[in-house]
């Protein structure tokens, strides 16, 4: 019989297929043949066709928006909220409106076209985790923001448009109402119990060792137990914490370590798939939460399991979160 | 400047975008081309490859798993969730757990491989939502259900396998969150103003005339001011009425009538896409809440968009409800 399983952050429900699941061989994958840099704008030598560079990792002597960067920051140049004006928060009849004031930024992860993230070593991975920091660190100062959004789209069908590796962040003025749910659904549990919902989750998952995929001193990889996608997986700090762009250097460095693991095991492991990546953490300013953690969510993108969310209203994971993780830890990177 | 809007119900705020946001040509859909019906389990002719039929409309004379239906509801071979048992509600530290009961059962919409759901007559389409309305009635008699989810997804990025027309129903133990959050919200609102949210986005759309598709004596249809997608459509009845399952035979009439046109102008104007429908509806046995309001919901999957909402956890709607309605409004069907 399937399993319905209640996730004890958001209060979702989501089966849990036992009969009829599926493997790890049984899903298709999007392939991702890159067609090369030609006129790629996030390639060294074309830094003329994005906006001027808002910063970026550079060897010495080299000039801004000229090639001699490891990693680059620029603004988005479709941007879906621009960065100048007020807010100008106003009323029709029901629906509340403001002007979409943010930053939308894209952070470009490496100088080379056809190296994908789960290839970088992770030193590479270090300085695109430096970059998120740097950036989160300098937009929380701007007081008309209440939320820093930072995210990775791998593949067409994840949502990327262009294959060269990168990342976004958007600064919104408001708090997205997946975040709040997390906010609201992890105050509820510390108001009863009076502990982080997010540490209780990794002392069971280390007393129960079923859904580890990597450990490290400081950060812990494993399928949630109510994940809502097949190898749905989660990097969350050991130590509580709220805000992610509070993280110290050797955090930094263990991030990097596993986050890396990680992301090579899905690649090695499910043929190389497309993915969102979702660094949750709390808003701005309210880095001294008992009871948020921050952490990084890894959602692989199997074709055959994509669409039935959003037909259904309902969550519907076609291996258990168990077999996923043993199959992840399995995977030698 | 692009715009912030929140939506009443949920407090979900969703970006519209208004420059470089895209005009109704700009979209890609994904192909359908019908591969014809040669195996295909839900012809007729081929009723003992599916589990035995729950219901159907059929000629007189005609038998049981045999040809002469015109629809056809049959358990789903694949059940997410099955009919048997007890939930056996229990806890495992901090996730809790119950057996995956409940229905899932499959509408073959017409005998027709090559039909599909915008291709029907107002006739063909009510036969449908009569199959609809019987299902509910007959499974909300079941103690053990909470919710009825009726979905229907159509191409394969839309989470269809089988290209027959069809739609699938879902019994469940537990409240989606989906509908919980909308009913929590509706319930806010409720409680504020003593009206259903729904009735006053009702009226503020007739009085505003900005993003209603088409109309009639009994339901409205309209892309909402807050649409998460582009040409996102709700059809809703006129009428106060939480539970979809209690529609009455002139009702019927008129809502195929709508839904009929919607399809139309959805395939006609945005060639042909791959869409979501779900028939959002008041829990089991809820039948009389005054703040909440049964409808269907509509979302056109066009690929350049899709990905977006997964990847940053935030919606962007790259063509304001105003146009898309306005377009969807202009086209004759």
């Amino acid at each position: 019989m399937h399993e319905l399983r209640r996730d004890p952050i958001t209060g979702r429900w989501v089966v849990v297929l036992r009969e009829n699941g599926m493997g790890p061989g049984d899903f298709e994958v999007e392939k991702h043949e890159i067609k090369g840099g030609a006129n790629c704008p996030f390639c060294p030598g074309r830094e003329g066709m994005t906006p001027p560079e808002i910063d970026a990792h550079r060897e010495g002597g080299t000039e801004r928006d000229k090639p001699g960067w490891s990693t680059r920051i620029i603004p988005n140049k479709f941007p879906a909220l621009g960065i100048e004006g007020e807010l100008n928060k106003h009323g029709i009849g029901l629906y509340d409106m403001m002007n979409g004031v943010g930053a939308h930024e894209v952070i470009i992860e490496t100088p080379d076209h056809t190296k994908q993230f789960a290839d970088f070593s992770d030193h590479e991975i270090e300085k695109v985790v430096w970059a998120y920091k740097n950036r989160s660190v300098d937009l929380r100062g701007d007081k008309r923001f209440r939320y820093l959004l930072i995210f990775k789209n791998y593949g067409r069908s994840a949502g990327a448009s262009l294959e060269h590796s990168h990342s976004q962040l958007i600064a919104l003025p408001i708090v997205p109402k997946r975040v709040k749910e997390e906010l609201i659904g992890s105050l509820k549990y510390f108001d009863y119990r009076g502990r982080c919902v997010f540490c209780d989750m990794i002392t069971q998952e280390k007393q129960e060792s079923l859904r580890i995929v990597a450990e490290n001193d400081l950060f812990i990889s494993f399928c949630p137990a109510v994940s809502r996608f097949a190898f749905e997986s989660w990097i969350l700090p050991k130590e509580h914490s709220a805000d992610f762009s509070y993280i110290q250097a050797d955090s930094v460095v263990a991030l990097s370590n596993i986050l890396g693991d990680t992301m090579r095991k899905i690649k090695k492991g499910l043929k190389d798939p497309s993915y969102n990546l979702i660094i949750h953490t709390a808003p701005i300013e309210e880095r001294q939460r008992d009871d948020y953690h921050w952490h990084i969510e890894i959602m692989p993108k199997l074709a055959n399991v994509a669409g039935f969310e959003w037909g259904s209203g309902f969550y519907i994971n076609p291996i258990s979160p168990e077999d996923a993780a043993k199959y992840l830890r399995g995977i030698k990177v």
